[in-house]
């Protein structure tokens, strides 16, 4: 391909949307980010299009990625299920190739981040690899066998693995899964029940942790819950290298080190995967989605 | 392929390994069984070859698969560890081919069995399919977007999922694994200690069921204990059916229908797998191993 050659980088949220023009060498040469438009609670397809559109005007764009949340067949490019979109059964890739005329993958977010970690971050190299990010939920992209699983939208819920049975309901409707501890929201709701004090988010918890104990407390359960999914992860998938990403991965080694430690005491057999943190954090959606781009212009 | 070309299939155990020349439909025109020869504790490899040779003179055979319990490494045809064979890192696939002169894929027994039930047997058809097989352990074979995960050797090890926090211990050093509720020494183990009475095997206390309150107790756990892990491996793979093998799914129904139901009692917004009972048995591994013998033979 000629070198001035580009893609579009798209990665939706219930928010907002990002997206960049992107070289061959998956730097953004133009980004724009826009509130994401909604008729009603239905988010508008016809954004997405434009944004392609209007970053690609005088290049020559050869492809485009697009990363959303939900459940997602990447295989058809159809999103199944994504609440805060209020999307079911959107067929986005055959949309928005109608609409822009550029060849184009879509693909579930959490994975598309994976993919970026894989190729070009912190799971680099590693053919059996976990990508989770730990948000306003948590999910997992797992690769095995080189491969990032679980096209068909269903896989990678680690969320929602049971770790407290009989605990908080979570919002999918079971208790105690790993969610209601360990996602972003639950450290200031639990730092509130403990305490009835008030705390903005999961880093106002972390700022806490050398001078208050509850703030330990909260913590400590948090990272207790995730090595026990991670136990089970790793009992399933085996992976080689664990990538923690994410908004609550910002407070650094104050998570990483003692989940680091935690699940390593925990495993017997099991093959000892290293711990680390994310390496392109924020970006690694549009870099995910970047690097569809590309697949999709060879394709 | 000429109509008369054959494969061999071996499937290795601890106590006796057998083999069968195949045909291309899989038929199993010749079969030898025999005890697992030992040099003290360890099993000789050249009795593999000798099966493979034997059954071979006079036939033109394409290619073999061998089937092996253990961590096996399927791309390398390496067994890293088979404790029951006494073997630690044995480059079996080029020491077999070296002594047969056949074409031939090495894989692990349980992923060998999956790959027969995935491809001709209960989960057929099924891109995303798990093979659970309940015997002296428990492990797991996963398909996922149409391949069978784990070749690294370290996936699949769903039998030391924790399902009772603090229960008993496990082989494997951990507590409260599926095997100490679920595998099929557990059952007359856990009979024994509840009645002070000795049963032979799970079967025996599947006989028990209609009429001895305690044997349903024990039924009962073992089928909560396999719920809580195909929930987590629900969660996390996503499979479309589940196909449950194994001398204890020999009881059928008795476990099926249960199961099937607890778990799916137990699902929230995850996929709901079908779950049925294997289709080849005691064949799973020979059929399994015959299919890579063509595999090796088209390599």
């Amino acid at each position: 391909m000629a070198a001035d050659q580009h893609v579009v980088a798209v990665d939706v949220g219930g928010t907002s949307i990002k997206a960049a023009l992107v070289d061959r060498d998956l730097r953004a040469v133009e980004t724009l980010r826009e509130p994401t438009r909604r008729t009603g609670e239905v988010a508008d397809v016809g954004q997405i299009a434009e944004l392609v559109n209007r970053l690609g005007a005088g290049h020559d764009v050869v492809g485009a990625g697009v990363a959303v949340p939900g459940v997602v067949d990447d295989e058809l490019g159809l999103v199944r299920t994504a609440v805060n979109l209020g999307w079911h059964d959107v067929p986005l890739r055959a949309e928005l190739e109608a609409a822009t005329s550029v060849p184009l993958l879509v693909r579930h977010d959490v994975r598309t981040g994976g993919l970026a970690e894989f190729t070009v971050g912190a799971g680099k190299g590693a053919p059996d690899a976990m990508f989770m990010p730990v948000g306003t939920g948590i999910a997992a992209a797992v690769q095995v066998d080189g491969s990032v699983l679980g096209a068909s939208g269903y896989a990678g819920e680690i969320g929602h693995l049971i770790v407290d049975p009989g605990g908080a309901t979570c919002g999918c409707g079971a208790r105690g899964c790993l969610e209601t501890l360990a996602a972003a929201p639950a450290f200031a709701r639990r730092y509130a029940e403990r305490t009835g004090r008030t705390i903005t988010d999961a880093a106002g918890v972390a700022g806490l942790l050398s001078t208050d104990p509850d703030a330990r407390a909260v913590w400590r359960d948090a990272v207790d819950a995730l090595a026990t999914a991670l136990q089970a992860a790793v009992t399933l998938f085996g992976p080689s290298i664990i990538v923690i990403g994410g908004g609550v991965a910002e407070a650094g080694e104050a998570l990483i080190a003692p989940l680091r430690e935690e699940l390593l005491n925990r495993l017997q057999f099991q093959r000892k995967p290293e711990v680390v943190r994310a390496a392109l954090g924020q970006d690694a959606g549009r870099v995910g989605a970047a690097l569809l781009g590309w697949q999709a212009a060879k394709s």
